[in-house]
């Protein structure tokens, strides 16, 4: 797609208003994010996604997916530009920037009210660290699970590290906030199974879920609060190997041993 | 542990070399590397490990773990210091910096040549993520797994954020380092079972495995190389949910499927 207009300065504005994204309150106060990268946001398009911006290395905005991208963007009304490699770079805060980026509005939604019994959602009780989050995300869009809850007070889905980390999963999986309040409510009226990961889980994870299953995780160290493991029916532990001095796992792993858990009798098997 | 010398300066010798591990050129002509926090360096000691150096904030020196650890330092032949917080957040790169703060000297051990039926050794080609490597580390280390072999061009282990990732795992996994082509003459001579995981595997992960195990993965994206994946008595695959558009894992993820599936028959039950 040629003859976008070039941007070849820093201080051009809408640079600026796309770098001060980087931080948390500037997200917060104009509801977008950044995300970066073809196959990312090839991912945002699939699922029904709309740029506000797209960022573009000239050399790459004349056909292949960047071009395609491009096209896209400009039917969907996003401003569509080019860049310098400078640019990109201030952007993308790395060397080697991807050859598009784009500017999108956060979604979020609220938690779900009809489930199918087979619908699993993960609730994460004040998780604090952005590359876990966006790496659960990525593992629930795997695994096929519904969405995720944050509850309390979380690091933000949105904030670069974790948008990278979902490789994707972000335009493709529901995210919902509430108090941890409104989170034991939720889960009071949960129609199936509502499980906690607690160390001094009395059931092994090793068993069968009954559908749909709320699945909640707290974060790294505290694990989930007292008010809300015991608001489950269910507490569970993933064991540690008994001769091992180790004491816990990264909560991603711990989250992706739960999900495929979960999913273990309706994933697809390789003979099938 | 009063009366350690307190050091005030960012330009002495020591925390300049101290803070020059950051460069892995460093770590290596050096065979050094740093690791933060009372927990952390209290694994270190109960894994036999001796510290070159400890550096301490003065208000937590006395008593306490921190003082604890500066005893055991103290007669291991440690040197001991006090700090500055100026200093402690430079040799710690963050804010709210730890209290103690170690130099350590790496280990590195050979591929194993005795294996009992039991054990599991997990092989990453050309890993390059030190964030996912830590993990895995950690990961191993709950799971009760043996080892971790480095195939070919990774990531160093010591770096600081793979240290940081491990939680302390860094001192309870032994790590080798060999080439491809020694990691697949290792494999041919495994007397278990060699397991890659493939996007092209047969096999579905959810199985029974023969021990000793020696489990492979590949980097993301470009996964197994071809001629490591063919060097495998099994390629086993992870799947995904029929109806999503996700197409991988988080590498410490997957790795941590498949640690907990190969070790699934053995792990503690919880009512054992």
């Amino acid at each position: 797609m040629s003859n976008l207009p070039h941007l070849t300065s820093l201080q051009n504005e809408r640079i600026k208003a796309a770098r001060a994204l980087d931080r948390r309150k500037e997200r917060k106060e104009t509801g977008l994010f950044l995300a970066e990268g073809a196959k990312v946001i090839a991912t945002a398009r699939d699922h029904g996604w709309m740029p506000e911006i797209l960022f573009a290395d000239p050399d790459k905005a004349d056909g292949g997916i960047v071009g395609e991208l491009l096209t896209w963007g400009r039917k969907a009304g996003a401003q569509c530009f080019t860049v310098t490699a400078k640019i990109a770079e201030a952007l993308s805060a790395r060397d080697n920037p991807q050859p598009v980026i784009g500017v999108f509005k956060q979604r979020w939604t609220e938690p779900p009210t009809k489930l199918r019994p087979s619908d699993v959602w993960v609730a994460l009780e004040e998780i604090r660290d952005p590359g876990n989050l966006g790496t659960i995300v990525r593992t629930i869009d795997a695994a096929g699970a519904q969405g995720v809850i944050l509850a309390g007070t979380c690091c933000d889905p949105y904030a670069r590290e974790a948008v990278r980390a979902t490789m994707g999963s972000i335009f493709a999986v529901p995210i919902a906030a509430v108090s941890q309040t409104s989170l034991i409510s939720f889960a009071k009226s949960w129609p199936g199974e509502t499980v906690g990961t607690h160390l001094k889980g009395s059931d092994d994870y090793r068993r069968a879920y009954n559908g749909p299953v709320l699945l909640t995780m707290g974060s790294e160290g505290p694990g989930l609060s007292d008010d809300v493991a015991a608001a489950m029916t269910t507490r569970v532990k993933i064991p540690m190997a008994a001769d091992t001095g180790a004491d816990s796992l990264n909560l991603a792993v711990a989250t992706g041993l739960m999900l495929y858990e979960i999913k273990r009798p309706t994933l697809p098997k390789q003979d099938d």
